[in-house]
């Protein structure tokens, strides 16, 4: 058990909306096909803006609602699949852009768990640091990675940013629990921005980043199993029932699979917020995103249960308990 | 004073070998004009494996050289600025490559730095969990990020990876020190696989990845400061005298760099080895490499005292101590 606080949430959504009615005039789609299969009806589309600023945004969102000198951070962790550039990490732009020279800034690649997995790497440098501050923002700008003409991926992901302000201090809300999980067996179910090695020397191309490739089916079949799995293990680990959590904030990949696994929790829908309609699958943002949300709005409240869960790419997934 | 041992060294470089008279076939440059600034004859170049290839071949060896069985792994990361693919990460590839399946994986990003950022990541996992066994390979395919005609950053980098197996016991080898720094204001002085976000919906070109840009003037007087402080720092850490530094394992970079760090150290350049001439730059795989070389050839010998340092992308520098 972490003394590991969320002392703030944040969140940056580019403007650009893109409608399911839009997608229908670029392939053959439709809104009623997407709202049923996916529950998506919009998603924000990144333009002119990379990865970096819009962790930017949230950094600097995050840094004006609390009272923290920017140089009292000790780490900054960005969860991408997205990220600008394969060098410098979009964590070390950010910790450039926002002057948090005292930060030590890497990213972590685990796709839509990546947030997830963050959050454990930080609770692991906090453990034993009292007073530690670390800053973990989720960010994707999955549009450039994304086949606008393949109906089957395009229509799924979206755009986005958020984050957290943590703190290892001695306050009554806790990391109650931390189960994450590989499947690399899996791998190829999912995949995005593949490249390829060359083939001869001197090469005779260049090299492009390949789209989203997809096995929905696959995915939607480890989700819904692997997702409750690490619920229970990590409700075993806090001590707590899986009845006592308040809200369960699980990554926004498909309306239908956290459904599903509410059913299979055997707990109320009411229990399982949904914003997916809004933004798409935003990756490693969307369980932050969601966050922020419900944070912002009062439906999760200080003293509260949370699960956080994430899956996805790798396979990957990763299931928190906190104490909000 | 973390109880993480080294239990195991490997490295794989792939076959083909890139001479600086080859080079000169395909720019204006020469053998003479690499060698006097670089420090580097030939580099390795990946024909048809990518990083997870290279990263299989290292976690295999690794497994073989042990004893371990394959399920007793709890943690692969991989650190490399030229993963396979933006999703899944290169850690899970290898993960399900190997059959490592309890074996949480992803992948950490910070450029040259990221072996000893993603030792410190380990380090920080292991803490209190006696027995945990982790894998952290370093692996690099630089060669599809090279734009093969430009002579001020191709003649620098090769392709390889090496790794280590980690374990968390009581016996006497020691991670004594470890001090990591960001310097994400200089994030433009070395740049690679930068993509571009979306300019407008939809689009009309597909992404493309960006080469190596580099700024070598203001990375050399970053690495030359850097490094000899973060060292300085991590002695005074593990209350060592970098006189008592037995070998002093530096990220090669460039033979000048590590010849400038050892003046400034006042150190004998004999604590200094190098190989770049044989692999050139090849980012988050130079320090096992070489660690794994001087292991395997019997220059480092149990007991010793290790200086692990990197630096590079981000602006990002790190340096461990470490008992072997």
């Amino acid at each position: 058990m972490e003394k590991l606080k969320i002392v703030e949430t944040a969140s940056y959504i580019p403007p650009k909306t893109v409608t399911n009615d839009d997608l229908s005039q670029l392939m053959e789609t439709s809104d009623e096909w997407i709202t049923a299969r996916t529950g998506i009806k919009e998603r924000h589309i990144s333009l002119g803006e990379n990865t970096s600023d819009l962790c930017t945004k949230v950094a600097s969102q995050l840094l004006q609602q609390s009272s923290w000198p920017v140089e009292t951070l000790d780490l900054i962790i960005v969860a991408t699949m997205s990220p600008d550039s394969f060098t410098p990490a979009t964590a070390a732009i950010v910790q450039g852009n926002i002057g948090a020279v005292n930060a030590v800034s890497f990213d972590v690649s685990a796709a839509c768990s990546g947030f997830v997995y963050g959050l454990d790497v930080v609770s692991k440098f906090m453990t034993g640091r009292q007073g530690m501050r670390a800053m973990l923002i989720g960010g994707e700008v999955l549009s450039k990675v994304v086949d606008w003409t393949e109906r089957g991926t395009a229509v799924l992901f979206g755009d986005g940013a958020a984050g957290v302000l943590l703190e290892n201090n001695s306050a009554d809300s806790y990391l109650l629990a931390s189960v994450l999980k590989t499947y690399g067996d899996q791998h190829e179910k999912l995949t995005a921005g593949q490249t390829q090695p060359l083939t001869e020397f001197p090469p005779q191309t260049s090299t492009v980043i390949h789209p989203f490739t997809m096995n929905g089916q696959a995915v939607y079949k480890f989700a819904t199993h692997a997702v409750p799995e690490t619920i229970i293990a990590a409700c075993q680990q806090a001590g707590v029932t899986v009845d006592q959590i308040d809200h369960f904030v699980l990554h926004q990949a498909n309306a239908r699979i956290v459904k599903a696994i509410a059913k299979r929790m055997k707990q109320p829908l009411e229990k399982f917020p949904l914003n997916i309609a809004k933004y798409g699958n935003t990756s490693g943002a969307s369980e932050p995103i969601l966050l922020d949300e419900l944070v912002k709005n009062g439906q999760i409240k200080r003293g509260q249960l949370l699960v956080l869960s994430g899956f996805g790419g790798g396979l990957t997934v990763g299931t928190q308990i906190i104490k909000y």
